[in-house]
């Protein structure tokens, strides 16, 4: 394309634009709306477009007294001249494909230039706003896009609009919060009479840009004529709402309604959040390590957060770390705020699990629990004081701050149920208990993925009866501990298959990190000493004994089987047991899947495969169909990647644990990561927090081998993800690459879950 | 080969045995010195040997009536009489390759047998003693093993001899103390009177059999005959006195004596070692965390240790676990013992830089450090009690039990110089003060391959300065903090570089796991916060803020380096200013190799090698040749190893940190791991601990893979090896063939890695 063939009429005052393919092309921002309106017919200024390349070569040739290109210019000022002849004042304007800040407002009332000389000299009005729009847009080039930013660069356009010197109507296309098709009110004013032809605006505008628009139009004596339109934000709610309405009016497919929604976006409204964090400064940040909001009062202790429940009053529960000890409080807590711990500490896991709102590791919280008071950033805060916490960034806020509920309503779940029918990949749950498993089969959960037998316990009741077994010395001990705990797990298992209503339901074998198990403060130990009968002295040597040094890479998963075969051995016959009464309850065949975690070597699977398949196959449920086995691994470990060929051998599924797979993959332990990961980040070390979203070159080339060598021994070995990566976007239009055949995500999650596979699918 | 071939003469009354190849390969054990005897032409008591293959169809067709066999065992009868005619009476005996406990003894004084069907007759003497014999070789079958096994069974044979009814004679061919040449006293009678043939029998079989061995003669009227000869075990130093002998002699080429020495026995001349461990019985069991024994009076504080040194005896420090306050008692103790903690503990670590014997992890220790007291298993032990541990093998001893010294003498020597002939892998050594340095130099180390730049802190006075860097709070604390190391360091690499007289040393970037350079007692607290000028309870909220959860995978390696750039920059600056020093004193060029330790990115590597280069630039000595650089990357972490292709563009070498490569791999903390590895090596889950041998079909695949990607994207890659598996014979024979360039180990195993890279190169 000719650099002449790069200024042109977007809407000329008379006739048509008739761009060429080219010229389509460089119509990014502004440009594209008044063209595109201009097209549909609608009265519209009149406007043309240069691009900087253009421009700048009028400037090349103006300082070469060279006149070829200002004949074109010229040529197409004169397209902005109405029926009436008169030279119009102008007005320049900036036309970027993404908003920003630094962009030079609208410059007015510029005279139109008095001589050809005039039209293109910068020190002139006209010229001088057109030097000044391109300089606006700054010039940014990444260490990766020297070549790509420098084409894009020669690309960007200033449009030249013609004046008139009408009243201006701005209004949006749509109401941003509700989603309903406007004119409405901007939010910065009142919606202004408006003459009926805005409504066909709005509806052309809408179906031509399929997003929310912030629309400006002239109020000529003659009527409406379109000025400008820019994309605006509007709440996800609005979002969906807009999206099924344009799929029920025939101009999207509702495939593409499914496709524009971005499923990172949900995360809004399946949580209570901030009405109005805009406004309000936080006294202190941490890591938000379960999200939503939460507000209440603070206090510092189980007790008093049981009693201020108690009154029917929100509580933040505010300490240095939770332990075991701290169940019952979290659980009468609104929101859980603590000093120490990062997204894998006993706070946040049992924050998820429990669905409150977690701000964990804030370095600048320091908690005095005997004076009941704690300093946040630096204010004092005392036992009563409101604070509003946000766990999904991890802001903390003095005061109690207006939170917006969790809208689950019709057009999200319209917008699921079409996402269903394109998307190839199951989506699961990770829940052990029927309230969050019933939570999830709302949300559309088609199974749980990951139940991890180990979180049953998180009560006071059922903690001393794991504890017993945990600190146990010898084998008649444990016998004797595990007795107690056979029947909890039973019930436990029953409830949960007669809850998931014979759909599959995978069993992670026990896999306590110890240290989470046990007690901590000297309180805590005393009372534990006292629950187990055992000396406060003895306790103590029991827990220095079992101490680790790196509990994330100790004595857990598979090990703990394999070392304490009795406790695999109760909790089979537990499951067994759970399924038995879930089938006669339900009068159908419960799909148990056992899966073994923290595997390194194919030698375990097959030592815990024997005794598994022992006991099921003793129960005779299996021959009475009344259950039926799979046994598979979770695969978390890179050793395992490795071995994956020999251990498909021996099971039915994998099921990927990307969180440790990252914190052995990198050797970063999740708890401890936070001290350097924001300098990491700043440094441009990590271009994301591989927490968050799974490292595809890395974790994902684990994964990518261990799929190849596992299906090249067991074609018909099924592929599950079962890491918080799985409720993550990018991370998931990833493994949908990868051929898995489920992924599996905390209840809050599937419904991005869903929407993300059915767009990665179609 | 038929049945009847496996019944022959091994040494015939008359004549030649002319055996067959396939009759030579049945020759194991016994058979295999009384046939080799007898060609060389010495007298020889008359011997055949049947297999139990024959002897099995001999009795199937005993059962059928069959005596084709039959004919063949009778002629092979025959040829143990002799030029007299008589039948001689007959002696059974097993011939096995491996000697076993439940071998059947020799069966002497069995009558010939009387006729044909008597020769096959399992109720007759002749009959039961070899049926007992062959079933006295047991059949064990390993769950691999089973069709190998069988084949092997099969081959097994039993040996009948004319039994001469004259005086028996037994003596080793060579001193197992001191390797001298015999005719030797057996160790349980004189050396009884003989004659001088015997001599002549002891050069045949000692250049036949190569090994030290037991014979067995008959001293007949006539003159010496042999009748048997098995293997003995010998000390490694009599090994290598007699390698050198046959080799001098010209029985052996140099590279057959270099081939013949076990590396793996090496370990026991090079430390102390108990005399009469035999005798004596653990009264408890730990781990050996660094090898040797040692003897000494029990202490249980740094003081006490002191004070005992002072007074010129030996003493064991006994405590719970070591921290950064007993470095002192440590260096003072001839030993240590701890009740918690593993191969990188405190304790461990320390143990063997200082080449102190350790045994840590004794979990039925108990420490009572107020009453100056400990139990260990079922003993009460006090202040002043002897004891004895081997830190080889983790025994621990009441008593001072006698030691031996290593002693690194001429035969030792001779090898390892012969060794380095066929060797093309160098040997580097893993120190980092002087003293170790002059000792590996000593061993034929060719270099450092790792010097752990936080080791040179270990005393008190440097701890200060440590740990006043790692709780500084801000930029200014910690650049005050640097300030008092920076000295300390240039100096120690002066003195470094100086010692290795210009060969390669490669400094690791400070690495310094937390947990290990901070106090932890109350005691070492208050010390602490006293040292450094600050109130204990702010020290102690310092302390909980950089507390790690799990430490090996925290805040350490390059991580520091790049969220404190300051301490990177100290480093190399007094890296430089060393490098200065030593080339000043030396005149000559210091080849300084920089390590980056912990990476899993290759920004990580970008990011730490532009600082250095920098520094090292502007130091002026690479321009001034009085400094050569070379920057490399440990290669510890998966991630590492799969981004190697895109690592090796930025570096000279990379070398491989094998133990955290096995703990990331496989997901286990090697402190924690002695709390199911027991469990696991006896259920058969490992063949053998990952953290002794390398785990080849695991990490080994990784190294693997980092070595082909790295090499793929820069062919002139250096590739190290610096884990405690370039100890290993095992892992090294391993390592030499994926084609690394050098390995790096102790001191201590210089020597066995030496020897085994030569076996391996040859």
């Amino acid at each position: 394309m000719s650099l002449a063939q790069e200024m042109f009429a977007v809407a000329p005052a008379k006739g048509k634009a008739n761009l060429s393919s080219g010229q389509l092309k460089l119509l990014a921002g502004k440009a594209r709306w008044i063209y595109r309106v201009s097209e549909a017919g609608f009265p519209t200024v009149p406007s043309i477009a240069i691009t900087r390349a253009a421009w700048e070569a009028l400037q090349n040739q103006r300082m070469k007294r060279d006149n070829r290109l200002r004949v074109h210019w010229v040529s197409c000022l004169f397209r902005l001249v109405g029926a009436d002849g008169q030279a119009p004042q102008l007005v320049v304007r900036t036309s970027a494909p993404v908003h920003n800040g630094g962009l030079m407002p609208a410059r007015t009332g510029i005279p139109a230039p008095v001589s050809e000389g005039d039209s293109v000299d910068p020190s002139r009005p006209l010229g001088r706003a057109i030097k000044e729009a391109f300089e606006s847009y700054g010039y940014e080039r990444g260490p990766w896009h020297g070549q790509r930013s420098s084409d894009d660069r020669a690309r960007q356009i200033v449009l030249v609009q013609a004046n008139i010197d009408d009243e201006l109507a701005e209004f949006l296309t749509r109401d941003p919060a509700s989603g309903a098709l406007g004119p409405a009110a901007t939010g910065r004013a009142p919606l202004p009479q408006l003459p009926d032809e805005c409504s066909d605006l709005v509806a052309l505008l809408d179906a031509k840009a399929g997003r929310h628009m912030n629309c400006l139009v002239t109020l000529e004596r003659g009527g409406v004529r379109f000025l400008s339109a820019r994309p605006i934000q509007a709440s996800v709610g609005a979002e969906l709402e807009a999206a099924v309405e344009r799929a029920n009016a025939g101009v999207w497919t509702r495939q593409n309604a499914v496709n524009r929604i971005d499923p990172g976006s949900l995360g809004q409204i399946l949580h209570p959040r901030l009405s109005s964090a805009e406004t309000a400064l936080p006294i202190a940040t941490g890591l938000g390590v379960s999200p939503g909001a939460a507000s209440g009062v603070v206090v510092f202790s189980a007790e008093d957060a049981a009693r201020t429940r108690a009154r029917g009053k929100h509580c933040i529960l505010v300490v240095n770390e939770t332990g075991p000890a701290d169940i019952e409080g979290m659980k009468a807590a609104t929101g859980i705020l603590t000093a120490r711990g990062g997204m894998t500490s006993h706070a946040g896991v049992i924050a998820r699990i429990t669905g409150k709102p977690c701000v964990a590791g804030v370095r600048n919280l320091t908690v005095n629990a005997v004076e009941l008071s704690c300093r946040i950033g630096d204010k004092d805060v005392r036992t009563g004081d409101p604070v509003t916490i946000d766990g999904t960034d991890g802001s903390v806020y003095l005061g109690m701050l207006p939170l917006s509920q969790p809208n689950i309503g019709g057009a999200l779940g319209t917008v699921l149920g079409w996402s269903d029918a394109s998307r190839t990949i199951a989506v699961r749950t990770n829940v052990e208990t029927v309230e969050s498993a019933q939570t999830a089969l709302n949300f559309g959960a088609e199974g749980i993925g990951l139940a991890r037998s180990e979180h049953m316990f998180f009560s006071t009741e059922r903690m001393v009866a794991l504890r017993r077994m945990i600190l146990s010395e010898d084998e008649t001990d444990r016998a004797r501990a595990l007795e107690g705990l056979v029947d909890f797990q039973s019930g436990d298992y029953a409830d949960l298959f007669s809850t998931m209503q014979g759909r599959p339901v995978t069993v992670r074998l026990f896999d306590p990190p110890l240290h989470e198990f046990l007690p901590r403060t000297d309180e805590d130990i005393d009372d534990t000493a006292a629950s187990l009968g055992l000396a406060v002295r003895a306790l103590r040597q029991r827990l220095e004994r079992i101490a680790e040094v790196n509990p994330m890479l100790g004595h857990r998963g598979v090990r703990l089987a394999i070392t304490y075969p009795e406790v695999l051995q109760m909790q089979i016959q537990a499951l067994m047991a759970g399924a038995r009464t879930a089938s006669e309850k339900l009068g159908r065949t419960i799909p148990v899947e056992i899966m073994v975690p923290f595997v390194s070597t194919a030698s375990e699977v097959a030592w815990v495969r024997e005794r598994v398949m022992a006991i099921a196959q003793s129960s005779g449920l299996l021959r009475s169909q009344q259950a039926s086995l799979s046994f598979g691994t979770m695969i978390e470990l890179p050793r395992a990647c490795l071995r994956a060929g020999e251990i498909a051998h021996m099971v039915d599924f994998f099921s990927f644990g990307t969180n440790d797979l990252t914190q052995t993959t990198f050797g970063i332990s999740r708890d401890d990561a936070p001290t350097f990961l924001a300098s990491y980040q700043r440094k441009g070390i990590y271009e994301r927090d591989p927490f968050v979203s799974i490292d595809q070159k890395g974790v994902g080339e684990m994964i990518t081998m261990a799929i190849a060598r596992g299906r090249e021994s067991n074609p018909g070995l099924k592929i599950g993800i079962c890491g918080e990566h799985a409720g993550d976007p990018e991370s998931l239009a990833y493994f949908s690459r990868l051929g898995v055949d489920y992924v599996s995500c905390s209840p809050y999650r599937v419904p991005i879950a869903r929407l993300t596979l059915a767009q990665a699918s179609a």
